[in-house]
């Protein structure tokens, strides 16, 4: 049996359903989740490419807020709900089986307090030899989606000032931060995380915020992952 | 006397002349000198902003190549001619007295290996309380010169695929890498300096190649200025 039901890290009595084939969440997916700033008058979270719903049940653990994911993939869509249903929170989160650029259909414009996304990292390259029904190619590679789809649609549900974070690769910054620019966000906060402090950033969290004013980016401390050893189960597991 | 003749932080032998009253470099430009990726064919670097000459004089104990440095006041253009003679470099080091904004009446199209820039860190705003003939306003400010200016020159004079360098602060990033894309820069390299590991970074290092591709920018180890014990003295006296 490929499907397994996992701890949900060391959030208490949390638990997540994975396939040990083709679908784990990883560690980008919690240090997203801790990332993201909660106000006491945040009542909607959507999470785009959500998976099997890390970051909708860590956001759960520390706020009130609903959460609404959404995850193209069928079977990994049902790893989410499973993961839902076994937590008890059908009530607070829910999932959408479709592509975050149909976001439209769900959601309406400027009703959205914060927007979440792990994406896929790697380009598509239409020449890639890659399996178009392999879960892990579509979780890993732009095949449904883009980077800019991201701030698109995100722009769409976000209210006035509120904020999108991304986790990714810092070799896509550039690109992130033209297509913010494009979609009138000012980035507020990078942070960069590290396996070794003496070598380059492995993924970089970005916070911008929708009509924002540029000029007060702030570059946070730096996370280096091996000094949290509790993350090192997860890290080890992660894709 | 305000004028005095001090070490160059520990570049063997290196003199340099400061004005203790309004004008000493600071880590900022040893930062940006030891940043610099140096070829065996660089044969001409430009330095925009050059102040009393400290990058130009720690690039040329590092390469043989050539350096011109761009410096506006008249006051501290005097200390930079007299810090490369101090130095016996009149041979390899010239100084301009002009805003960098006229490079095209001194250095032709594409001729040049690398820019070098630290800049005036801060926005002038029209109403600001600053006295223009205040050497150290001009030089944090940007009175005589703005951010986009310092692409444009350096795409002008940059040979193909060579890199422009600049020091900034982290809360200008975004409109820098902004710039950059306009004047068709790729970023390669970005590196945060931190002046405690758990707060935010006080400053950035940047790379960027002219009519690179997209797509390969590393972000580096994080620099902790206070484990740099040998910096220290420096940073104490900086501006």
């Amino acid at each position: 049996m490929s499907i397994v039901l996992n701890d949900l890290y060391d959030y208490d009595g949390m638990k997540i359903y994975q396939n040990n084939e083709n679908f784990k969440f990883s560690l980008d997916s919690i240090l997203l989740a801790e990332f993201v700033d909660l106000k006491k008058d945040t009542n909607l979270i959507v999470d785009f490419c959500t998976g099997n719903a890390p970051v909708p049940l860590i956001i759960s653990t520390k706020c009130d807020s609903d959460v609404i994911g959404f995850e193209i993939q069928k079977k990994i869509y049902d790893l989410a709900i499973d993961s839902v249903k076994e937590n008890k929170l059908d009530n607070r989160i829910k999932i959408i089986n479709d592509n975050f650029n149909n976001v439209k259909d769900y959601i309406e414009a400027e009703s959205v307090d914060a927007v979440t996304c792990n994406p896929p990292y790697f380009k598509y390259n239409e020449n890639s030899i890659i399996n178009e029904d392999d879960n892990l190619a579509i979780a890993r590679h732009e095949i449904t989606m883009n980077l800019e789809d991201i701030m698109n649609n995100a722009r769409y549900v976000l209210k006035n000032k509120s904020s999108l974070y991304i986790v990714h690769r810092p070799d896509r910054l550039e690109e992130i931060v033209n297509y913010l620019s494009k979609y009138n966000f000012a980035i507020k906060k990078l942070q960069f995380i590290y396996s070794n402090m003496r070598k380059e950033a492995i993924m970089v969290l970005i916070k911008a915020t929708k009509n924002g004013n540029q000029g007060s980016l702030k570059v946070m401390p730096p996370i280096n992952i091996t000094d949290c050893k509790t993350y090192k189960g997860i890290f080890e597991k992660g894709d």
